[in-house]
């Protein structure tokens, strides 16, 4: 940690910053105590999670929306989850390219993370990345996700507002896939909404929420159309994020909001560190001369767990 | 489990069967205690994961592979992993419909789980359910999954040969999820290519694949075109899983995934003990004040969490 500066990050130099977040990425020894340290100066920044389906136009969203938020004076911090292959070494190159009318702006931060690592690893990862923009000092932090797995459902709860941007499309699977998002969005974007079955679509989309709305009736998710890629809806959408801050806000929300992540996050170190505490030299010795004789093992994982741990009293 | 006979489970009961099933799904006390009776029963079924986008064609492929199978007189389980919805209160129908023509048949048991719970919950249960179904002396256990998060790359560890089912598509993004799947692909199954762009996309893939076939050249990934509707290569598709699973047997990668799945089992089984044996009372309170005092607390979740465990000896 001794080349992160971490009055340079407060104060917002981007090279700290972007240092700190790939020390967080990478997991490195220190990692802990950096977050610690920043802890003092996050809560200050608006989180917002814009996912979707590949090929809805997150992006082109999002940077639209960067642009409004920038003509207020608001500076952005943008964490960007690609899919990534160990075997083509990287995140591939969409967003960053897509959003890239920004990368002159010394108030726009755009950060790609890539998805590789371990179960609610990078959910976790992305968090702490928005802390650090946060601890820099953004006025608002952007989580932009690809996909509809267990990363995106994690990384909504670490935003105060969950933007879904869908397309005008049919199919159950589709429809199916549709309803992974439903709950965790506040917002609903229909994009490429001039396209044909876009009415269809919406009334499709409409007809789901309703259900929706009528058991959480608190906050209506609605459905904004929008045709990213013209401009068009962008500013419906970044009006709709404000009224839903303000409700957020209003109803004891974003406490709530902060809460939970606080909660998340203990409960996450303390099995991570529960978990490098217990498998010392001599259980791990136990489990591998158990796999090792996996062909006539009759002890079962369930036997050597109870075995494992009968001995233990914390 | 006093309404689970374990004896009938093991004769192949399938009312005995489906009860475990559940029971592993709703995570009933005593699931432990289940699955460790049923082990000295496992490891004989073959476990076949199928994956891909959403309305690739895998349950119409499945359903192909599942005649094929059963003219050889092979039982065959599937586990089906449906998105869900709280809402709506259950898993969508898609696939369960369009695997309906073996619902008459005894040979095949068909069922569908919710992809609710927790991170990584779902994935432990779809193989636990694959465990049960081996043990009811199913030969065949296939895994189908929608879509392309982390429970696709974990179900593909529970399987012993994964297929991926693509269909002709084009577009960065699309691209972008397809690389998420090259790494668990044991075989790819470019579905629906009589449809136009099927030769580019299967050069575009290619090409990718030749760059992970020249790192791990022991089994080396092929595509294999269908058009699983018409019945039309899925043949070839069937003799290739007859082909990875030689190559398993022969190289002791069949043994190694074993293995692997014994110890993940092992290790996940201790994660949850321990992080149930620790929030006791006190430490449950201790975490709960600081919630409650989260508008003015200057205690991180890194020094709470380093407090919380400082007294620990395990």
């Amino acid at each position: 940690m001794a080349h992160i500066d971490i009055q340079a990050l407060v104060r917002g130099d981007i090279r700290n910053v972007s240092r700190a977040i790939s020390f967080v990425e990478n997991n490195r020894n220190g990692k802990d105590d950096l977050l610690d340290n920043i802890f003092p100066e996050i809560g200050k920044a608006y989180r917002i999670g814009v996912t979707g389906p590949p090929g809805a136009g997150k992006s082109t969203l999002a940077d639209k929306l960067i642009s409004l938020m920038r003509a207020r004076a608001n500076t952005v911090g943008v964490i960007s989850i690609d899919p990534t292959s160990p075997f083509t070494g990287g995140a591939l190159l969409g967003d960053r390219i897509r959003m890239n009318q920004h990368s002159g702006d010394p108030g726009v931060y755009i950060r790609s993370m890539a998805s590789r690592g371990s179960m609610g690893g990078l959910a976790v990862s992305a968090q702490e990345a928005g802390d650090i923009l946060d601890a820099a000092g953004m006025d608002i932090v952007i989580f932009e996700t690809v996909g509809v797995g267990q990363v995106e459902l994690d990384v909504a709860e670490a935003a105060d507002s969950t933007v879904v941007v869908l397309v005008p499309e049919s199919g159950d699977e589709v429809q199916a896939m549709k309803s992974g998002l439903m709950e965790i969005a506040d917002i609903f974007v229909l994009n490429k909404s001039d396209r044909e079955g876009s009415e269809r679509a919406f009334v499709e989309l409409r007809n789901i929420l309703d259900l929706k709305n009528t058991r959480n009736s608190d906050w209506p998710v609605e459905i904004l159309k929008t045709a990213a890629v013209d401009n068009e809806g962008v500013h419906t959408v970044y009006d709709k994020i404000q009224e839903h801050y303000q409700f957020l806000e209003d109803s004891g929300g974003l406490r709530k909001k902060r809460q939970r992540r606080y909660e998340k996050r203990v409960e996450g170190l303390i099995r991570q560190r529960l978990n490098t505490m217990f498998w010392n030299t001599r259980r791990t010795a136990k489990l591998t001369d158990a796999i090792n004789r996996i062909d006539t093992i009759n002890k079962s994982p369930y036997s050597l767990a109870q075995e494992l741990i009968r001995d233990l009293a914390i």
